[in-house]
């Protein structure tokens, strides 16, 4: 009955604030995921105030700007869908031609071995994301 | 090298103004499945300036909520994906246990036949969405 992102952190941390958290969990077809995860646990996006969803969309967006800069995707996918675990949280994924699924989404069937991605620190994915968020103290 | 999005509507116009429009493809799995289509040919969110993001995100959450009210969906799914189409379009889809793919994304591969939705038309989605975003012209 528990929920796993209350109870755990859902990857490797790389931004927080009292709001959301942005992790980076180990999925080794794609080094390029990121999850920004509410603190509350709250299932869809219009159970939240105006205010509250542009806050969390805006984390969104910062994230999309670190892939970007750092994995030079292809092409960047966005969802929230929360079917197994209905406390929000958005996927955040730097796709590129030569992944395990392209075009087709993650979570349909692999259609090839993912190429090698580029080797991105999480150092360096916390600095990216700093540089549009701010620090925040963890 | 055409665009279908530039070149067509992509479903039936439930809602449209001079910056998006609001679609209703034929999905027979999925009534409660619509598109936020950009008008710009555009790639990705963070090619648009912040208060554009918000202003599609904004169209997406009325989606979300004329969803919520009138099929009371167990969970509803947000993405962004674009990789077969870079021209920025969301969808927003209402889902229900007994669908065909829950709790799975709707692109993994079916489980059953879906239960049938509860019938709602497109005139019922047009007011839905004229409360939440008012009417505009065609």
């Amino acid at each position: 009955m528990g929920c796993e992102l209350c109870e755990g952190e859902g990857g490797s941390i790389l931004w927080r604030d009292d709001f959301c958290r942005v992790v980076r969990p180990v999925v080794p077809e794609y080094p390029g995921l990121l999850r920004v995860i509410l603190r509350r646990h709250v299932a869809e996006m219009t159970d939240l105030a105006p205010a509250e969803r542009r806050r969390l969309m805006e984390t969104v967006f910062a994230c999309e700007q670190a892939l970007r800069s750092l994995f030079r995707p292809d092409k960047v996918n966005l969802a929230s869908l929360g079917n197994q675990v209905p406390h929000l949280h958005w996927h955040v994924i730097a796709r590129h031609r030569d992944d395990a699924h392209f075009p087709n989404p993650i979570w349909s069937p692999g259609l090839r071995t993912a190429a090698p991605s580029p080797a991105v620190s999480d150092q360096a994915l916390r600095e990216a994301l700093e540089r549009v968020l701010g620090v925040k103290a963890a």
